[in-house]
Formats: C-alpha cells, structure tokens, sequence
C-alpha cells in the first residue's frame, strides 16, 4: 500500500493533473469557462501580432497557441499560469533566426518550429535534472534592464508597420536610422489607421475600466478584466474600414490569406547547420522564458497562498515548447498581462488553459477567412501599446541610489541590449553581475573589533563605542577566505600588526563571517601564522562555524596554530586579557 | 622643503635605487659581487638551456640575462631576486610562437622579442594602474598544478635531445607519441653523452654538497651555494669531450656557432597579425611570470624581514622585458633556484644583478667561440634537473584531502596543461576556481542557532546543545545575499517556516556572516517580510555589520520591516522572548 501510494504521489508530482483533476468541480468549471473566453478573446489578435514580430506568418501565432495550453494544464503546478507566445520570446525568436540566412518563408517557420523542440528539450532536461536554479545567476536587475531594453526594442521595429514604410535593423541605432531614411516614404493611409489604433488601445488601457466602473456599475476587478478585451474592438474596427474603405489598394499592409485549419503536425526539418546555429539562442531563450514565467506563477500563487515547484515548472514549459514545435508553432512561454487576466478573470485550474486552447482551435478552423483584412498597423500598434508597460527605466535610479555594482550590471544589460542584440545583452550582464560579485569579494571588508561595554558583543572600532586591550588585536573578516582574497588578507592583517608590533601580543581573527576557507586561504593562514610566531605573537580564531572547522580538521593547521580556538570572541578576549594582566587592568575604551 | 622631501620619497618609491643606493658601502659590495660570481657561472649554461627550450638560438639566452638584470636592479624592490630566462616562460614562449608558422629563425627571434617587449609594457601598465591584485585569481593549487603539469611537459620536451632524435609536438600524448615512432633512430653517442651528463648533474644536486662539507669543511650553507655551480663543469667536460672525440661527425648535435659581441639593440620588426596574435599569450606569460617571481621574492624578504611593493615589483619586471625585447632577448622573470643562490651566497643588493649582468656580458664577449662544442644533450639534462624539482603532484592528494574544489580546479590545470597546452591549462584552472567558488556561494548553508547555555553566544541547534524558543526561530545566513542565492534564500527561509507556521511568532535572521545584500536580494528580503507579515509573524535582522546597514539605509526596506534590526542576537532573543511569555517560561534545550 505505501509503496502503490508513495508512487502514485511520485507520479502525481509529474502530473499534477491527476491531483487537482480529481477534485475537479462545477464551481471549478465555471470559473475556468469565464476565464476562458476572455484570454481567448485578448490571445487572438496577441497571437497574431507576436508572429508579426518574430517575422512568421500570422497562423504560427495562433499555431502556437493551442497544443501548448494543453501541455502546460498536464503538466503544469500553477493554477493562473497562461502560456502562449510573449513579446521578448518572440523578438529573441527573431533575432535567432535572422543571421540564418534563410531564403523561403518556409525555411523560416521550420527554423522556428525547430527553436521550440530545442528549447523545450533544453527545459525538459534542466527539469529533471533539478537545474532550475541556473536561473538564479540572472539577477532582477539584469531581468528588468533586459526586459525593459526589450520593449524599446520592440515598439522600436513595430513603429515601420505604423507608419507603412519598409526598414530592417536588428538593434535600436540601426533600426532608427533605416527609419529615418525611409520616412520619406510614409504611406499616409497606414499612419491614420495605426494612430488611431494606437490611440483607442491606449484609452482602452488607460480609460475603459474607469468608463465601465462609472458607466455600467461594474466592480474595479471586473471592469478592468472586461476592458483586457478591448484589443479586439481595434481589430474588428480597422479590420471592417479597410474591407470597406478598400485600403489595401491604397498600400495599406493587411494580414492576407491565412490558411484555414488544424495546425500541421509533424517534425520540423531543416539542416544540421541551422539546428547547431539554434542551440545557443535556444538555452537563452529557455532561461529568459522560465524566469519570467516563473516570477509570474510565483507572484499569483502566493496572492491565493499556493505554492508551485519550478522544476516541474521547467518540464511543463519544456512539454509546451516539445508540442509547440510539433505542430508549427515557435517558443511559448508563460505571459505576464494575459496570466493576471486569467487569474483575474477567476481561474481555478490549469483547465482554464485547455479551454482557450479550444478557443483558439476554434479560431484557426473558423476565423481566418475574416483576418484577411486586417491591417498589420492595427497588429503592431497591439504590439507597441502592450510592450510599453513594460519599459521601465525606474530600475536604473534605483540601482543607483542602491549599489554602484547593481547600476552597473543594469546599465550594460540595457546598451548592449539596444546596441548589439538580446543574446549579447543579457550574456554581458550575467558576466557583469558575476565579475563584480567575484571583485567585491575579493577586496573584503576587515574590521578592527571591541567589545560593546555591558554586553559580549563585539563591533568595529570606528562604529562603536567599545572597549579594547593594547595587547590583544581582534580583527574581524567579512568575507569567506579564498584563492582571490587570501593574499590580500596575509598582506592586511602583517601590515596591521606591524603600526602596533611593540604591543601586541596576540591577534585573535574573528570568523563570523567566514564561511570558507579554500586551500590557498589555508596557505595564507599558515604563512599568517608563521611570521606572527616569529615575532613572537600569538594567533588565535574566534568563532569558527562548524563547516569551516570540520575543513581546517583536514588539515595540519590546528596544530601549527600557536594559540587557540575559542567557541565564542567573548571567550577570547576575557581569557587572552586575563593572561596577560591578571585582571584587565589596561582595558581603554575607544 | 615638505614638497621636495615627499617628492623624493614618491620617486624613491619608483626607483627603489634612490634609497639602497645612497647607504650602499664596502660590506654589500662584498657580499654582491660574491653572490654575482656564482650567480654567473649558474647563469650561463641555464640561459643557454632556457633559450633551446624557448626553440631559439642559443645567444638569445645570453642576450636576455644582460639587460632585463640591470633595469631589474634599478626598479626592483627585492634585495635577492636574480632575473633572467626561466623554465616556465621559456615552455610559454615556446608554446606562444609555434603556432604563428614563422619560417625563418630570423622571424622567430623577431616574434620572442615582441612577445617580451609586449609583456613588458602589460606589466609596467599593470603596475602603474595598481592592478598586481589580478594575480590573485590564480589559486595556489592552480599555480601548484600548472607549475608541475608544466615540469612534466618541458622534461619530455627535452628527451629528444638526449635520445638525439628530432620530434615534435607541443602536447605530453603527442611528444609521447613522436618520440615512440622516432626511437629506432637514436643517436647512440648522443645517448651516452646525455645520459652521463644527466647522472652528474643529479649527483650534484643531491650529493655534491655532503662531500664538500665532508671532504673540505664546508658549512653546510656554503657547501649547497658552491654544489649550485656544478652544472658548469658538465658544460664544460661534455664541450672538451664532444671536441677531442670529433663528436659532431657522430651524429652529436652541438650548439655551433654563436655569435661573439654585444647584444644587438633596437626595435625587432615584425608584422601586425603576429604581434595581434601574441598578445594573449604576452598577457599570460606576464601574470604567470609575475607571480611565480613575486613569491620568489616574498619569500626571500621575509627571511630578512624585509617588504617587497608588489605593485612596484611589476614595474621593474616590465621594465625588465622591455630592456630584454629591445636587446635580442625574450620574456624573462625572477627565476627561484637562482634567486635562492643569489641570496644564500649573500647578495645584500639589486646591484648584485648588475654585477651578474656584466659577467653574462663578458661571456656574451668572450665565451662563445668555446661553446661550439657544446652538446645539445648536456643542456637538455640541465633543463630536466631543473625542471623536475618542480614537478610535484602532492599537491592533489592535499586538495583531495582538504577540499573537493580544490582537487577540481588542480586537475582540470593539470590535464589541459599536459593535454592541450599551457594557455588553456592555466586560464581552464582559473575559470573552473572561480566557477566552483560562485557556484558554492550560490547554495549557501543556513543554520538554525540557537543560545549557548551561560553564554550570549549563539550556536547551530545540530552541533551545540543549545536554548531555542517555539515561537522565536533564529536562523544563520551563512554567506553574503545576492543575486545567485537571494531565490534560494527565500524558498528556505520560508518552507522552514512553513514547517512550525502556527508556533513561531518570530522570525529573526542573524545577518553576522552577511557580508553584502544587493538589489536582488534586498527584493528577496521585501518578498520574505511581505510573506511572514500576511502569516502574522514578525521579520527581524540581527548583527547586521555597518556597511551592509548601511546600504539598507538607501532604501525602504527598513521603514517596511515589521519587526526590528538588533545589535546583537543576544539582544533580540531576550527581547523577544520577554515580549512573547513575559519571563521566558516556555524556552527549551535543543
């Protein structure tokens, strides 16, 4: 029985549709029907503006956002969580393919299609190898110069579709000189219908809900879900004026033929070079993808007191990404805006998903024919008005007023985002975070230390008042002692002894707050230790953690020690007074 | 006059010959040209070795222990260091110019002064900018791995000269390789001459100086200075024997014609791609030299309790290349057997290097019509005595022993030296310690403490039988919060809470080994204040160190903390504890 039980959990934590599927109930169904239709409606036309931007047709966007709901409901642990394609995954998508080189648009979805199965075999795997703590090394600061780098990027390349004009450029210097050079060919019929696109989408974000609170009585929740669903007016209105108005022969760009029918299943081919060239965009991808979409899950599962498990979140995302390159769709990942709206909306289970993948379905087998007209201005303008939130430069005055180090880390992810591309970008400021963590810790803090009067508590000299003992030099490290500072150490604490040699007769080092000491460290304590015995001077530590003494057991260290190892500073320093003056009698307060 | 004395003192400062040279009298002069004496009969057969190894002519050898010693003593702050061609800069020049494809040995002289004269000026500029620190991230086990891995590959290197076969390659399988096909074709007098050669000099180094001290006297000091000489005598009895049994017409291989005279001065020319492609390996070659050099010296100073100015140190070797680029020569160092020499034989100053400089210029003179005969073999037995002194693997089984990071980064050196080449060898080692330290900060442990009974110490609750409270958890952070760790952080932080949720009232983080708190995890920590406030529990800091509060002071963290910041953890326990029972009834011994 335990065994039969124990692995039906196992295979529950695999699946936690078997967990809350079993407890799945009419209120339940309700509430994931209503969610339902409302990201549907909000997912049609994101789903085609985000193939726009990653230069696919508009059916991969819709391709894209039906077998992967599926999947992630399977496998998936969060409740709210609403996959599809996201604006930053589809500009990488973009910047992934387009170095490729390839000729037909044909090559071009394949090569897609292929960036979601190497992708999601990338999550699968750091799934079930538990490696999703990789995702730890992107620092928020990083994630919000990244992101933010992102949507200017975005609404920079979408700006040609509003105004009609042809321009290329892959980085923000590029794409607004080619802009620049081709203003002179604005083709004035797309700018009004992308203006006022762009303005009736800002009003229905800014304006709406105010609109339906006062105007229909509803509740701040629901009106400001209800007016997620405006998008689709601006499709359907300029979809009905340029039908009517004929724009396309007035050289306004429209959607076209979109093929009608079930996404095609299959395994995408394309060559072994272009699936080498794919992997390292594929793994930047996979990590960005899971880190938002997992800050997301997190941020809504712990507003209804629920946890989710991000490996299984990892094999969830890597299962979506599987299906999505299985039947013609590009990388999918959990999106911010749609997964509020879902949550808002009164989601209670991954079902929800499963039911806007039927929406969605629904759309691809019925809706088509009628996007025919649609205006491709309308498309970037839904681009532009949603990558806009989230362009947030307040990260860069709030790094600065925090840490010079954060600062930088976010200045360099932004510029080199914007002025190189999104994998060099991101790379640089996961190196730049990482090397300034590496250098700080290499040039640590040290801390002369006396006890705090009335307690057995020990602070910096030059902080506090405290009391202190010419023959006894405690000095406190903070930092965990290795190969990079260990050197620097040796030379800091010689020099420190040297301004008072005459004195001083023991050096305790406080280790609070070491937390590790490497075996070039151990080497420095040794030559420490050597040449304050030449001087005649005692060394002793204070404070030792368990793992660092477990380590220096290891050794021959504690034994060359020529002094001793006290559990607590306190101790140290009552007992090291005592020796050298029977009672204390020198104590100075400093 | 305050402004012309600390002129001085700064130009002293960077002329360390302003200060020794003023009080220099008859005594050091002695003891300097005592020490220059013996240093020069040292110096010739190994700098004529040094530069066979390097794959150059063997008067570059000589060329490069002229000069580089005389601009050392100007700048060098070391009394003892003696510089010239070592072992492991000559393997790297070696191993920096094969791959270059240069076709004359013209172009290849050439390209060893560029990489010197390069080296030279990144070391001055490393000096000048008070960047001696970046050779810190050279752990001693990588340095330990690399130095022997290095041994190892110069002393196959050479057996094709004992042998008197020729074979190539620049890996330890591929010499391996080429000198098992070459065997057949060994030079019998060769092999006698080599092997006789070789015996000698391992009896010189191991029992020369027990028979001078037994048979003559000698102390036992004087004795290992003047065995320290002996290798000339296998110069010159192999160079009379080579001569008188007309060796070279048996196939022995000799140095031949050296060229007499003074070094040739001037810029060497070469084109640009060469010099772009030895500026990796000059930077290298400038860090690995710097610090095996600056050990040497450090070593030495502290037998006569005497500083060296590591900064100061790089000037002069820089300026050291650079005299030994414009002068024929090629990258040089402070070497360690012969630093040692030069001090055992009681060099007071730098100027026993000049000294030393003038006795390499009169061989460079007068010497080398003699070294015609001069078998190739008998250097490379220099080269393999010498260099298997360096070769020592204990240093793996002390870093299996100590730490399994340690043994990492020590193999990782050690295999890629041997098996790829020094340059991957040693930046691989670097990498893998810098890779395994961040990876270890980034899963930091954390120790539930609680109060050492009699004490206000605080203790891990699994090692120490200590007083812990239900309702007021204490846990330890074990390392600096950033970015790599700060998600962990809170996941721990809050699943232990989750463990106890409905005892614990408090929750107080004992930030002693907390050493940093940046942007990320200051979000962690509003996340976790945020999580612990909607249970009902308070969030509290103790022992946070001066610079870290400090830097929460520039944000809103502390304004938004629902509990408090504690001097120490002794204070918040008791605090709390009053606050919770009134009087503490309910605490407990863990």
């Amino acid at each position: 029985m335990t065994t039969s039980s124990s692995r039906l959990a196992r295979l529950t934590s695999y699946l936690p549709i078997l967990d809350w599927g079993r407890r799945y109930g009419r209120a339940d169904l309700t509430g994931d029907l209503i969610a339902a239709v409302i990201v549907t409606i909000m997912l049609i036309p994101q789903s085609l503006a985000y193939a726009l931007l990653a230069g696919l047709p508009a059916e991969v966007g819709l391709y894209a956002s039906i077998l992967p709901l599926v999947f992630y409901a399977v496998f998936g642990t969060s409740r709210a969580l609403a996959v599809g394609p996201v604006a930053v995954v589809s500009l990488m998508t973009a910047s992934a393919l387009a170095p490729l080189g390839l000729e037909t648009i044909g090559d071009y979805t394949a090569a897609a299609a292929v960036l979601a199965l190497v992708s999601g075999v990338i999550l699968l795997a750091m799934g079930l190898l538990r490696l999703g703590v990789v995702a730890n090394f992107l620092s928020h600061p990083v994630i919000a110069g990244f992101i933010t780098a992102s949507g200017i990027l975005i609404a920079a390349s979408q700006a040609k579709h509003i105004l009609g004009i042809k321009a290329g450029g892959h980085t923000l210097p590029e794409i607004l000189i080619e802009i620049g050079r081709q203003l002179p060919n604005v083709n004035w019929p797309t700018l009004v219908i992308g203006l006022i696109a762009l303005a009736f989408l800002f009003w229905v974000r800014k304006g709406l809900a105010g609109v339906l609170k006062s105007a229909f009585g509803m509740s701040a929740q629901a009106a400001s879900t209800t007016a997620r669903v405006g998008p689709v007016f601006a499709v359907i209105g300029t979809t009905i004026a340029a039908w009517a108005l004929e724009l396309p022969g007035a050289g306004v760009a429209v959607v076209g033929q979109v093929p009608t029918g079930l996404p095609p299943l299959g395994l995408p081919t394309i060559d072994f070079g272009t699936l080498g060239a794919l992997v390292v965009p594929a793994i930047l991808i996979s990590i960005i993808g899971y880190v938002e979409s997992v800050s997301v899950a997190q941020t809504l599962a712990a507003k209804r007191k629920q946890r989710i498990e991000p490996n299984q979140e990892l094999i969830a995302l890597g299962a979506a990404n599987i299906s999505s390159g299985l039947s013609g769709g590009y990388p999918v990942t959990g999106g911010f805006a749609r997964s509020v709206v879902n949550f808002d909306a009164g989601a209670e289970t991954p079902a929800a998903g499963a039911f806007t993948a039927v929406g969605l379905l629904l759309a691809a087998l019925l809706l088509t024919p009628l996007l025919f007209f649609l205006p491709k201005a309308t498309l970037a303008a839904t681009i532009i008005v949603a990558v806009l939130s989230l362009v947030d430069l307040s990260i860069l005055t709030r790094a600065w007023g925090y840490s010079k180090a954060d600062f930088a880390a976010v200045l360099v992810t932004i510029l080199l985002t914007l002025g190189v591309g999104v994998e060099v970008g991101v790379a640089a400021g996961v190196l730049v975070s990482l090397a300034l963590f590496v250098w700080k810790t290499s040039r640590p803090h040290v801390a002369e230390v006396g006890q705090v009067p009335g307690s057995q508590h020990f602070r910096n000299v030059l902080r506090h008042k405290v009391i202190t003992d010419p023959a006894v030099l405690t000095l406190r490290i903070d930092e965990s002692l290795y190969f990079a500072n260990a050197r620097r150490m040796e030379d800091l604490i010689l020099a420190r002894v040297h301004r008072n040699r005459d004195e001083i007769k023991h050096v305790i080092l406080m280790c609070s707050a070491v937390n590790e000491v490497d075996l070039s460290a151990l080497e420095s304590l040794e030559a420490i230790n050597q040449r304050l015995t030449d001087q005649g001077i005692e060394l002793h530590l204070s404070e030792v953690k368990g793992p660092v003494m477990d380590r220096l057991k290891c050794s021959h260290f504690l034994d060359e020690l020529s002094g001793q190892v006290f559990l607590s500073q306190y101790d140290a320093f009552v007992a090291l007074i005592e020796r050298e003056h029977a009672g204390g009698d020198k104590l100075s307060v400093a």
